[in-house]
């Protein structure tokens, strides 16, 4: 056996002892606050038929899922006239059928259609694993990264969307995130401005317009606007859109004006008041909608697949894209056969939100290392007395470890130091003799003589 | 988009609510266990260049990894020749250069070797992750599966086989499990008593013909080791060690005679020996060593890797292949350049887990459903008097929903029993007017007045 050089596949990572405490700390406090929403956890399996993936994503999305050679002899009923002609796309189907999940989503359809006979809607689910994207790799940009999505299909009711922004709000402060703006648009208002100017295609790029204002001013909106394809007389229209400003409630209101004549634009306009009001009637904080929550009608994210509400997270506090986003939509399973069944959902972006609280310090400093405590492993004839402690603090579900030789006192130090081991229990001849530990604190350096009940006590505390 | 009619790929599965909640049960058990031991968790990427892997699983394990195609015009730097003779296996490298894990310990001596500046050693690491194999897909044997391994490197002392057994014992017992059997052998006996025969290359056909013992009687052995190119002389040495009875203690003994002239396989017992001593002196019930530990020679599990003690565990309640095995080696990492870094651990099977505490019926009752209160949902006007009630609840931790409309009441509590919602609050009229709440016991049916305050407490204990 040749022995190979060992590195990583590109756009992969190792996850280290400390890096997983921390990502386990994020997916932790996602899980607890969807399950208090009453949200279940499902898996799907990481790959899936190709037939499920294809086609889904667009072309581009289509050439970035990683395809799974077929096992065997993959080649032996391999058309000669594609492998002739060294034709990579047409031969794909010949020699792979299966495909590693490229989202949550496309799978989680699959799941509702072929599950639907043991699902009760509204069916409340999440799923937090790993997607595989052939995209090139670059700065917070992986091959292999986590996506957590949070959805519920067969319930119209604007409940849903209040949760959300709840379910945000709350998993954003417990991560320990401050100011962040949970953003909210509704499909409906921009399908209602395409109405108003008889140019639905141009929706994006109205969007893409406008979103420039702080940076170019209404001039410069204007400007590429018309480059854009809009008219003076659009431009007259979608002013007070451009201008839109005040706080959610004064930019509904100002909405309303605009889209007084389309009966879409306005039922968009009402759902947002509906979210608020629910939102509302939770008791939250005054500074949830006053401040934490906005309108954006910039927001046209998933264009061709949200129906309703649209939501976009970011942080204000480092820089950094949107760290989750969602919406409403009608027709999921649709791709699958299953129609006319409505959905609400939202993504947290998972290694996002590790940079952001990492830049920001927020990690919390008691869940670096399992172990509590090191018994220092002072002589091997002293085992047999040190074990009985070790055994009573595990009894006691308390993580501890007994360096596993008598080596030099400064290493096992050091080892407690590099795994962050909070405390070191010396026991010596002495301790053995009086029964009274010596404990260490490895953050202060403080020693202190301990009985075996009152470290036990400590520990647990 | 074509509809398709959704399906798995073979040999893979949903998991859903049900099976997430009895899943995350196994893992969070071992989770928990191997932290009280100290051992800390990493994860490694789902894919590895394929020359990480080639080579390292035999012949047949080398066509069971699935191989990941190349992304974009793969063909295009593939040889003409290659092509033309239709050669799936020259072709492989050409348009794959990725390839999914196959199991854990590949992957985890690629990690020490790749980290070997930023570890501590002892590394005491576990590693909960899915693996993918190529098998042809039968009862109780998928195409992608957890292992569940826990591993220490650099590390030779025998307290790390002790505490695996304990964290066999600990973990088999926590998940229900009360008759099992922890079989321990040690590659040194194995390799003393081909020392003796001096027939090295006979170790697996001797292991294979001495287990059949129960069913086929001495004769039968003895017939099958002359069948399996032993000798009658080999025979007379041998008969002792066909014979093993007694408790570990006996066997142990027994072989000492017979291995009286090989230092190797006296060092084995030795080893063995130092383990059960390191055991007993946690103070475990006697039962452990006496009864659910057991030395069994004929275990020849993984020979051309294992260097020291081998373990492997099965279940003795119902039918099942063994549930976990291990042992310790010596040159893990040696494929990786990195020589002499000895090492020990054990696996957990966790779908053979799974199936086992089914049949069994162990699965604690109370981990199915994520809310334990559903809020029924009257009257669109009531919501705004029972959403501050739902978030109070929340307010307290406790995982709650209301229904997200006023559907009808026989509805609401189907949705309850579908998802195992063991309480359902009513909140009608007469309890807004009196600001007394009504519970129902979904288990029992039993109905009852009770306050917010008093709910709370309840719902938190």
């Amino acid at each position: 056996m040749a022995i190979v050089k060992p590195s990583l596949a590109k756009g992969t990572r190792d996850f280290s002892p400390l890096e997983m405490e921390r990502r386990n700390f994020i997916f932790n406090t996602l899980k607890r606050i969807f399950k208090k929403y009453g949200y279940s956890e499902i898996q799907t399996p990481s790959f899936e038929n190709l037939s499920t993936l294809t086609g889904k994503y667009g072309d581009e999305g289509d050439q970035l899922i990683f395809k799974i050679l077929n096992s065997g002899d993959y080649l032996s009923k391999v058309s000669d006239d594609v492998l002739g002609h060294k034709n990579s796309v047409k031969l794909i189907p010949q020699i792979s059928e299966k495909a590693l999940r490229y989202d949550l989503t496309v799978p989680f359809a699959r799941y509702v259609v072929m599950h639907q006979n043991d699902i009760t809607l509204p069916f409340k689910r999440f799923q937090i694993q790993p997607v595989w994207r052939a995209d090139r790799p670059q700065r917070g940009r992986y091959r292999e990264f986590y996506q957590c999505d949070v959805d519920v299909v067969g319930s119209e009711s604007l409940l849903n969307e209040a949760e959300f922004i709840l379910i945000y709000w709350e998993a954003l402060r417990q991560l320990g995130l401050k100011d962040f703006t949970i953003k909210i648009n509704n499909r409906k208002i921009l399908t209602g401005i395409a109405e108003i100017l008889g140019k639905p295609e141009l929706i994006v790029d109205m969007t893409v317009a406008i979103d420039k204002l702080d940076k170019i001013g209404l001039d410069g909106v204007n400007k590429e606007l018309l480059e854009r394809g809009f008219s003076e007389a659009d431009l007259e229209v979608l002013k007070p859109i451009v201008l839109l400003e005040g706080n959610s409630q004064e930019k509904l209101e100002s909405l309303k004006t605009v889209l007084a004549s389309s009966e879409k634009g306005l039922q968009g306009i009402e759902e947002i008041e509906a979210v608020f009001s629910y939102v509302a009637a939770f008791n939250v904080d005054e500074g949830v909608l006053g401040n934490d929550v906005a309108v954006d009608i910039t927001l046209a994210r998933g264009l061709n697949y949200y129906t309703g509400c649209i939501f976009e997270v970011k942080t204000n506090e480092v820089a950094m894209g949107s760290i989750g986003g969602g919406g409403r939509y009608d027709d999921l399973t649709g791709m699958f056969g299953l129609k006319n069944l409505t959905g609400v959902g939202v993504s947290f972006g998972a290694d996002r939100i590790y940079d952001v609280l990492e830049e920001l310090d927020l990690f919390p400093r008691t869940s670096i290392s399992s172990s509590k405590v090191l018994i220092v492993n002072f002589d091997k004839n002293l085992e047999y007395y040190t074990i009985p402690l070790l055994a009573s603090l595990r009894h006691e579900g308390i993580a501890v470890e007994l360096y596993p030789i008598a080596a030099k006192l400064k290493k096992q130090m050091s080892y407690a130091d590099a795994k962050q081991i909070p405390f070191v229990l010396l026991v010596g001849e002495e301790e053995v003799k009086s029964d009274v530990l010596t404990l260490k604190n490895m953050e202060s350096g403080d020693q202190m003589k301990i009985e075996l009940a009152t470290l036990i006590e400590m520990m647990k505390g």
